[in-house]
């Protein structure tokens, strides 16, 4: 908007593209004619209002290139009865958040009348986006030209085209002068500094912005987490009470972490107006199809899929599915373990060289196999889901996500697990965490960031090539090209489901590698980098996606950080440092006169058993540090709930605020209610 | 309103009575004036709009009585308005439940113009009750004739008139007629059949009609748990596979109870128009008092209390005091323990009639220190929750319920987990657990109901003698001079705390006395009816009080069957009946199949250790079955957890037809867009 890069398309209209639309290269010209007529009609009519312009087809140079692809934008107050359409909330004069409505445009902060600065590009781009999104089919039976893509009343045009392949994708564009402001602001200088959260929000939208909010907080979380996990690595504190002050400190930190996180995110959230923001009504998503019925809500025409049906697929075949595949997981970790010890034996037997390097074969081939198996598991639960036809792209997202969770966890923890508590060996464990955390970090920064980067800035120099034989040069459609060609990001469920990973790494079993904080927090900032620059250079612009919360991750991270609790407990039951078990220490000594019930009986019930050698000492002491463990673990998960139960979810003055609208929304009903009644009044004389 | 009992006050108005306000017997002429004007007053300014007269002196009899007592009723139309005021929520024509507006009075069903039908009397009190509650003063700087009873601007005059004991009492009255359909169809006929909730919501109100309904809800599902009890106690299987599976059954049982529960709930509160009710601002409570300020959300004027004060208050003294009162409950249970022993030694030293009249002392004694403990600690509860001087109503209720709920809870178990745990005395457990639970539900049925019933009976005929010498027999003055004396039901706190301490006794050590069950069943088919008897005979009508969900005891019953998955896992673990823990049986083949992990662990780790002699063999299956019984534990949440995650909490069809009223609303609110857009662009032109 600001860079005033308003342009002339192949068909005269000038306008400041924003978003563009690909369809594919033979589509029929009368769809073409149709769509584009569609999106200039007026809105009375059913049309988008919107301003579309073809790409000139000489700026692609001499080798061609898609001849249909197209920029759309929108006039000025096209964008702003459009806010009010996807409820945007902004702050109002008053210093309170409103949703916004074109009638009461000037009650609006920053809304100067001639200013674009009102409404962040992101924003505008979103607007276009839903606007086209929420093109509908009147009479049309089928789509000009293709007679097979059929259409109904209030079908959504563009959903129908991407879902039949005739529409390529739609994406915004990168805004270059913005995007060296962001970049510079964001990773320009090389110094430890707090992210620029409203930037990445006015550029990338919330949900974006709530990643890297989400990202930053639970770095610097971390850094007390790793301080105080330094010590017990450097003196190797392993008795009972520094295990049991360390667990005691992991829990409090990922719960207080964990709930103070929700209060920074309804702050965040209230701040960028996502909070108090009306959800609209959600439309089927694309792919959902079904016998065309009408819906029960809207009364409107849309494909129905009996919900009986979809849970039935759940339940019968995708459930079990999943659990075969867990177990299939489980099954390749003990194929692993045997072949482990298989060569472990056949080095003890031959002490050669190559049964020395064959020590490592078994983990290569296991971590191969691990990778490739997350990668057709992931295939198969995207068809899966699919398949079961949700009709919300929300709840489609969800199911995703907790296969792909799931799934994920086994293949990551399994064999820590299995190590833990089956094979009892705490070095072997601490050794594996590290390898598993070390090399997943890296792996990860390079495929995620590094090696895009490198094939986007080798597609890059090739457009550039091609572009700069082009004769007319137009600084905007050598942009469109570049960025068509870009990849798209996919969303933020790939970061999220590595920090989900990291934590547990961090949090599972911090006990016995109380170093794995340190690692995450030296990662995290490295990802933070590299993180920022994908967006920035690697990805297409992605549309801003409003969101108020983390959704379905924050209900992972918190049973994540219960059964850190659990396997914490757990380990320090078993720990066999464990030596003495009578009150020696501070620690104990408060924790056996609150379990002193158990303890109790449970000397009573082994000394009435007489029969017991003086040998048996041991074991009863190990019983007893399992009990109290147990007892210990339930103690602590009460006091983890309680906790949670107390840190309200929302701060004090953001609720206040919601309250405020709330009342004043109540008191304006109530007027309007004694106007009425006295038009009546009037009306009745 | 139907019965007709439209009759003329002292002071010639004629009108239905519905509501009483009893004021001292010596308040002040002028305040009484000024009161029954502002009640009187037009709502323009500022009054009430409602008809109120007083009770003739003459109809009290010779021996006087209170002269300032007096009804309150209302017009039919101001009755309408008050509905919408309240925000009551009716069926409309097209079957879906909407907000009552006057306005659109025409489009709601049974709304026939001249019938009363339409409002329920429970409604008219209710909304009566409302109207004199918000009856605020104005520029009074007091009530007049009390200078010291301060007002300001805002400051409901009915709640200062309460909390300084000018104002006595407001309650509705009975309706002999309804009242008597009522209890025909509800306790009339000594036969098995429905509680007809409807009619009990129409005449008490929705909280109340909530409690009958989860009584009654909660009896048939203790049935299946009374049925499969019965062969346990019959046959005393005391086996492992056997306690597994009632375990199981129990906790599966307990969870789809509840969750269930909240889905009927979920419908009731529908049906009967709670569930969509928007909540109004909550006012502060009558006894809230502080420095007079400003309140953030409604600017108005009103007592301000730094919520910090309060949560320090909260944190530091009230949650100390309890602690110490739970300390002080177990050390009474300790020296009773002690107590019993030395009686039980007693009576084996001197074998006398007299050592063995000894062994109940302990027993008596006990009952009675914790039955005034129990007492004792509810006036110190209400004390100090009073003291912590909370806003509302509800917070205040929440934190009384709270540590009412948590002294009850050990008072009433802890004697029983000591037994179970310390003592491992199982046949003492189960004979102790008989014994509270009967003694319990006899003397609840007797102090609840039959005292009261007994008490009211020989008040009501010394009322009647006393009226029958009066001049002047106006039956509805009779009534309300029979009522005012009737003592007041305090809501249904008591019943709750009853059934929830029921739910204890029945699943908590459901394991060892499945025949609890079958007793609170038996309990609760009598319960039903002297609860209803108590509702219709013994007290004041209660104001109705709107409710979409039992509240907070939804969280408490929650808690306590989460609970009891530990203690029943534990009692599994411990009990000595196990004699084998080889997979010999199909149950722990699964549970081996699932726990195989930390089974193998604690196989090896303890063959490691070879000092052992064989005789060490029991103690390592105890091992063994405590560690299972500890995985079993975590299985059995997980998957509790799940299921009531699984099972949705409002009915399919009631989430269709809400998502539809919200859709609806946020149609209407485009379209009026629409209109607000086409108005602006007219003025533009």
């Amino acid at each position: 908007m600001k860079r005033g890069l308003s342009n002339s398309a192949s068909d005269g209209v000038s306008f400041t593209p924003l978003v563009v639309l690909e369809l594919v290269e033979d589509t029929k010209e009368e769809a073409v004619t149709w769509l584009l007529e569609k999106i200039r009609d007026k809105q009375e009519n059913g049309g988008a209002e919107l301003l579309v312009g073809r790409l000139r087809k000489d700026s692609w140079g001499d080798d061609g290139g898609n001849p249909n692809v197209f920029v759309v934008g929108a006039s000025r107050d096209r964008l702003l009865s459009g806010a009010e359409d996807v409820g945007l909330v902004k702050e109002s004069n008053d210093g309170s958040m409103r949703g916004f409505t074109f009638v009461n445009r000037n009650n609006f902060k920053d809304f100067k009348g001639d200013s674009d600065e009102f409404l962040s590009v992101a924003e505008c781009q979103y607007i276009i986006k839903h606007e086209l999104d929420t093109l509908r089919a009147k009479e049309e039976n089928s789509v000009p030209g293709y007679a097979k893509v059929k259409l109904y009343p209030g079908k959504s045009i563009l959903r129908r085209l991407l879902s039949k392949g005739i529409l390529v994708q739609v994406f915004p564009l990168h805004d270059k002068e913005e995007l060296k402001k962001l970049s510079h602001s964001w990773y320009g200088k090389l110094r430890l500094k707090y992210q620029p959260l409203d930037e990445i929000r006015r550029y990338f939208g919330e949900s974006l912005a709530l990643y890297f909010g989400f990202l930053e907080y639970f770095t610097f979380a971390l850094v007390p987490m790793a301080l105080i996990g330094v010590p017990y690595y450097l003196f190797a504190w392993e008795d009972y009470d520094k295990y049991v002050l360390l667990a005691l400190f992991n829990l409090v930190w990922s719960t207080v972490v964990l709930e103070v996180w929700k209060r920074c995110c309804a702050s965040l959230a209230y701040r960028w107006g996502t909070l108090c923001r009306k959800k609209a009504f959600e439309e089927p998503r694309p792919g959902f199809h079904g016998v065309l019925g009408y819906n029960p809500v809207t009364g409107r025409q849309e494909p129905t899929f009996s919900s009986l049906r979809r849970q039935l697929r759940v339940y019968l075949v995708s459930v079990p599915f999943v659990l075969l595949c867990l177990c299939g997981s489980l099954y390749v970790m003990m194929i692993y373990f045997s072949m482990e010890e298989w060569a472990l034996r056949l080095h003890e037997e031959e002490q050669s060289v190559w049964s020395s390097a064959g020590l490592f074969v078994p983990s290569i081939i296991y971590a191969i196999v691990i990778e490739v198996l997350n990668r057709l598991y992931r295939y198969a639960a995207e068809f899966l889901t699919e398949w079961e036809n949700h009709r919300l792209e929300s709840s489609y997202q969800n199911h995703l996500i907790l296969k792909v969770l799931v799934f994920n966890f086994l293949n990551c923890f399994a064999s820590l697990f299995y190590i833990a508590f089956v094979l009892h060996d705490m070095k072997l464990l601490r050794q594996s965490l590290a390898t598993l955390l070390i090399t997943s970090q890296i792996l990860n920064q390079m495929v995620e960031a590094f090696l895009p980067f490198w094939l986007q800035k080798r597609r890059n120099t090739k457009v550039q090539k091609q572009v700069r034989r082009a004769p007319v040069e137009l600084p905007w459609t050598e942009q469109v090209k570049l960025e068509v060609d870009m990849s798209t990001y996919l969303g933020t469920f790939d970061d999220y489901l590595e920090l989900f990973l990291q934590f547990g790494y961090v949090s599972l079993f911090s006990c016995v590698f109380p170093l794995a904080a340190v690692l995450a927090v030296l990662n995290n900032f490295t990802e933070m980098y590299s993180d920022a620059l994908k967006m920035c250079q690697v990805f297409k612009r992605p549309f801003s996606e409003p969101a108020a919360n983390m959704g379905v991750w924050q209900l992972a991270f918190e049973t994540m950080s219960v059964i850190a609790v659990i396997t914490n407990c757990a380990l320090i039951g078993m720990s066999p440092q464990v030596k003495s078990c009578f009150p020696d220490s501070e620690t104990q000594l408060i924790l056996i006169v609150v379990a002193a019930e158990p303890h109790t009986g449970e000397v009573e019930e082994v000394q009435e058993d007489s029969s017991y050698p003086p040998s048996f000492e041991p074991a009863r002491h190990f019983t007893h540090h399992r009990q109290r463990s147990s007892f210990l673990e339930h103690v602590l998960l009460a006091f983890k709930f309680i906790l949670a139960f107390v840190i309200p979810d929302i701060p004090k003055e953001i609720q206040l605020k919601l309250a405020r609208l709330e009342f004043e929304s109540m008191e304006a009903l109530k007027k309007k209610k004694m106007q009425d009644t006295k038009k009546l009044e009037k009306q009745d004389n």
